[in-house]
């Protein structure tokens, strides 16, 4: 069973409202350090068995990202999806 | 200047609907051998300074996830934005 990230970014001469209005909001939580914010997306994919990497770049590309706007980045992970320590609630 | 990504995913027992619509989305593609897709939010930070982890764990946990229904991972990058090879169109 395989793993694969993929990442999603807008290109970085697209502009990127969601993340510039995460960067207007932080000096409201006293923080003024922050210069830029990009907001993507993370997939992570499970497969059953190995992953082709071909494959993987034919979803991205036709399924996932816009080409014309996103650039995506691929990952292989191979260790099972982290659990993270046991919440009480 | 430093970089900081935060990624942020639902918690495994939340039902991810947008992941679900691009996993029955495969089989369209010819693609049947996904047991599983699920999507997040990739959120790239750029520090004028050094980040202090402290501030990335309280900006993740005020602005960028609900910690009710997602998990949360930061990474701390150390080299600048990857500029992807020049596009010639």
């Amino acid at each position: 069973m395989a793993r694969v990230v993929v990442d999603v970014m807008l290109k970085p001469e697209i502009l990127d409202p969601q993340g510039q209005a995460v960067a207007n909001a932080l000096p409201r939580l006293g923080i003024s350090d922050v210069s830029s914010v990009r907001i993507g997306r993370r997939i992570e994919i499970e497969f059953t068995g190995a992953a082709d990497p071909e494959r993987v770049r034919e979803i991205a590309d036709k399924l996932l990202a816009n080409p014309v706007i996103e650039d995506f980045v691929i990952q292989e992970v191979d260790e099972p999806a982290a659990v993270p320590a046991g919440d009480p609630s």
